[in-house]
């Protein structure tokens, strides 16, 4: 029989580093099983050995919770946009519980599960309407058994207080996670007045998630923990932020550089970023910190090779890997034998390769949020009428531009 | 019983356009299973599952060959600098044949596997010793039966038709890709002149592979071709180039430039760069296209998508995927979902995000090829002697620079 | 006898533009006049010739203030710094007057003469000492009967107000110019409370020149009308900015970017960008507009021209400018007769022709104002001790950044 | 009387260093007396002080050499393009002359005057025409009597060698200057065999001028010198090239540039990239080296400061300079007297501030040169027909860039 794990909170409690994983959705979509544009996990239920696989790497990378493939799996967002739905939401969560408890118990990892903002909420259904589609996947999560559990990348504090009010009548350590950067919510709600909410809302761990850059998360977070502490309560704080340098990007986050979501690729981070971010996160007083979209396991490893000396263990897969580039000592060439030490990859400045390219873009701000028109989100396929009307608006930011 | 499949010859004979697959080791290195510097395969034994998931993931993009991960698996390379050998050639070999054999029967795809520079021929062995490093490989992939053979990653011409003799000796059919740009080989042998030499050798097909971004080693394989056709000869050509953008490197390839192997992000190509590299290999006569490092499934998806309607096939990863970005219609965020267009992905000229890096960088060449004492293979450590003399030649190749 | 032109307050009173000239002090460094180090400008003494053919250059370009050479034409400043005063303060600020007056008289200018920050204040002497530095120079001033006064260049608003005080004895029209952005002065007051203090100290115009770029000194303007307006104050507003793109400096202005002050080529406004400024500061309100270092002839002209319409009036220099590029239509080269359009400057993002340059630096920031000893100035040459220092500092800054 | 000056010969072949002056069409343009697009030179007669004021500012910064203002100013080129003429080209090339005359007499300069390409011979027209064009400048030259002659910015060596056998028929010494680069003249001629038939038609000084940046024109005159010295001839060598970074232009040069020719500022070169170019120059054996568009007084003197050693002088603006900076010792910011210093400037790799910009452009090269109906010259303005063709043929570069 296995020996009992501590849970999420104990951890924390104990001043202990929690290490979260990477981004499923990017991850999945450039190995092949994801589409971009609905970005729905039926992967789980038609190629769960693909989704095993990366579970795997990020647990051999470092991390310490296995956070089920439920993305964007409610029914309300499956149905979306002309989709036809042959894999249920209740599948794909079943699906994916199973996979995320099998594979952390290879490990030192919790499992985790989720839920998110909902095409509902965008659409202005009710409060009742929207926790009926959290309480759904929540059912699954239950039945499961499940570590805890989490509400992440929601946009708009209200549907995330919404959402952790669900999760909390299962009575597992909810952790709540907002695709928000320093400026705030979508309605702007300042980030430490969010997560003021949020706790109160019962989320013992609050944080941010994707949207936004390693840097500019952490430092989103250190608003929350302000906020959180001017208010006299109390947290345990997370932060999962993107792998891509979007310092160009507004309030609104990544989705709006023109380059989303096919053409970050120069704005990945590298193992040296990621460093970096880990120190910055551990310093300000983060303990559960790990990745969103376009982290990968080598990401992952970063962050615990980073924070190695904290946690008194290396991870697994850093057998394969030279701390700081030590491994390039057995390279064939001599001038790259030279690049194996801390100082070399600590101060690089990295080329894009790309003369003919800017290092900033220009956001495409339409400045439309919940409640605006654009934003409703239906079950049939976008008609010629709206795309017409999109076009003209992308056509729109760009001039003003 | 299996229906035969055609041959790689019969393939390009018919004009047929066989999509190669991508680059195993930097995957493999990202996904945690390879060790940058040594770059040998032993996962091939120690986690099989994670090299199959990766020959899948390229099976299902569109790959018609799933290349046995065999690179850099000779007992002479597995001894250098200072490892202790654990597991064998012979055995990773088997291994890594059993895998690509397993896919390939999985699909439209032959099984191939290969050999590579080796250590003995850098520290000026004997032909007769360099040839027998082949063989050893050589009496695997035979026992094995794959169905052709490759002998690749090739930066001197002399060891090239070395290894294209060995594996002629097979009776299967023969491709030679040498890692070389349009400057020709390290000894300054014209790429023109080098594709003779590999096919008056025996090699059926001949290209390049690595060290080069894909329009660069587009252009060497033109060379080749041009070089063949004057001299009278008949070959097919392959092309399986980086997935980063290297305008910066000299004729000794990306290992020169600062940000190898560890900040490349930046570089790495999107899924429209090699929408634009495959048609103009396509254009250029070349019919065997794959990729080679950094080249993720998406990317080889990319090549089957631009040729699919000269192939008359989508390949299985394409249904998730929208052609040109298709799928975006389906985004929740209207601004995304007018980006559902080729027009608009094109034309795109993404943005770095790092206003304090440069677009190129400075090659540290220090101009030293096969023959040069600092290039002599060892299997001992490296001694803090040399690394003394690796830093001090770093430091003089950047004030130089 | 020539007519009476109307002074600055009419012009300004009647909502006329009153177009400013350009930068004296770096024009005249690369023309070979000033030395960079001390800025000093004796060359109104040694070589009128060059001084009163700029002052042409900028009133042909369309400006109506000639501003005389002043800058820095203290007895303090000239003495500063191991310097031998061979030239007085007087005899500096009497040629600059007559230069700026001589060439107000051949069009549509009238003469201002200045004071700007001293060494005395920087080096804390008291207000009596400071104010007495001011008052030498407007005795000069008075005597020449130049038309207003400036007191421009000021990093803390109380050595502003000190200027201010004394140039109002005099009776004559003063504008008050701080090198201050959004974020205030080198102490922390507000750009609005800077304003509020000097309209209060008798200021008839305020606003910013130097230290920023275009748009950021009508930014920190904006903020100053803001703050007189809320004070239920009246003023006019003038912004005589840097023609240099300088994002990435912070509240202390370019002089902290590490290309100030012999590398700032690349960062030089095209006279496209003057466009969008004039137009930009104009919508805002302010209505003296003209340019401080960087900014030579054709850049004033562009402010010119762009404000035509508003102005009823083409500056003489337009005699050898198309408007938006016409005159190319005809050049010799048909590619280039296709540029003579507005659409097609207006949309030009030009490149650096430096790949392996970075767009944006990291300022060496450190952190030092008035009051800090590394700040005080003295008559001697810097000392082997103090270099030693100031390169410590440097190394430090820069290993931080 | 004046004591009788060493003649350009007698200079280069003492093995002296001939210092060149800047570009004046530029400078002259910037300062608002030039005409962008006509680009020609009544200014010498319309305002001689601006042009003497220029003449002075390159004496002082170390020229040998003051060229007579007659860029253009052939009666053909007056008249081209829907321009009255007004002022003839005898009235201007006289008054050029006189300036020329007068300034070198201030100093140790010599006084030359030049002729350049020709609309007649883009417009085909016959030998005997163009050389007749010549002439008519030749007879104002040899009546003004200048110390030697220049034929530049020849694109086409066939009218380069009928200018130079024009400007031989007067006795004095002539230089011949191309403005081509390292890949040969507009009819494919290579730079060597260019250089061949100018001294053949019996040029004693020549090289390239113009239309490329400093490192690449000296690389032309390299190729030019190696071609001379396989022919068995002998020559000396002039450089006088752009001040601006140009390595994203083909052999057509920098008119191809969308940057051109109003949006050039950020690739303008520093004095210390002239420092680099002065040295290596001087290493490539040229003697008379100089500037072309773009090069404005204190880059001439940075020549002159980085050849001080060699010459024996440092010019008369380097009281002006400290040496790489050395007057930065006594500016007020301690952070600035940091940077007085050589190693502090030659490693600095200076930012545009223009994050939204890329680092190189793509030329539109339309692949026109004389012969082609395009580059027919006419004295008629412009047709709507005409400037129709060439925005539809601008349209096609830049979608097929």
């Amino acid at each position: 029989m296995a020996p009992i794990k501590k849970g999420v909170l104990e951890r924390l409690n104990a001043g202990e580093v929690v290490i979260g994983d990477g981004g499923f959705v990017f991850a999945l979509e450039k190995r092949g099983y994801v589409k971009a544009g609905p970005w729905t996990p039926e992967v789980t239920v038609t190629h769960p050995e693909a989704v095993r696989q990366l579970h795997r790497e990020f647990l051999r990378a470092g991390a310490n919770v296995m956070q089920a493939y439920t993305f964007y799996a409610s029914d309300d967002k499956l149905e979306n946009r002309g989709q036809t739905l042959k894999i249920t939401g209740a599948q794909i969560n079943e699906a994916a519980c199973d996979l995320a408890k099998q594979v952390a118990g290879e490990g030192d990892a919790l499992a985790a599960a989720g839920v998110c903002q909902t095409p509902s909420y965008l659409s202005c259904k009710s409060e009742t309407d929207v926790k009926a589609v959290f309480k759904k996947q929540l059912d699954v999560f239950v039945k499961k058994n499940v570590d805890f559990l989490i509400a992440e990348y929601f946009e708009h504090v209200e549907e995330a207080v919404w959402a952790v009010e669900v999760l909390k009548t299962s009575g597992k350590p909810v952790a709540a996670s907002m695709c928000i950067g320093p400026e705030g919510d979508m309605h702007g709600v300042p980030a430490g007045e969010c997560a003021v909410r949020l706790v109160k809302a019962g989320a013992q761990i609050v944080g941010v998630n994707c949207h936004f850059d390693p840097m500019t998360c952490v430092k989103a977070v250190k608003l929350m923990k302000e906020g959180v502490e001017k208010a006299g309560l109390k947290a345990h704080y997370m932060v999962q932020p993107l792998a891509y340098h979007v310092p160009d990007s507004t309030y609104l986050g990544y989705t709006e550089l023109p380059e989303f979501p096919f053409a970050l690729e120069p704005r990945t981070v590298t193992r040296w970023d990621v460093h970096k971010y880990a120190r910055e996160a551990y310093k300000a007083g983060i303990r559960f910190i790990g990745g969103c979209c376009g982290f990968e396991p080598y990401h992952i490893r970063a962050v615990a090779e980073e924070l190695a000396a904290e946690r008194g263990i290396m991870p697994a897969g850093s057998e394969k890997h030279g701390m700081w580039g030590a491994g390039l000592e057995m390279h064939t060439k001599p001038w790259v034998r030279a690049r194996c030490r801390r100082e070399y990859w600590e101060n690089l400045l990295p080329a894009s390769g790309r003369p003919k390219c800017a290092s900033l873009s220009t956001p495409e701000s339409w400045g439309v949020t919940k409640g605006h028109a654009d934003l409703l989100q239906h079950k049939e396929a976008t008609t010629t009428q709206e795309m017409k009307h999109a076009l003209e608006m992308q056509k729109k930011a760009k001039s003003s531009g």
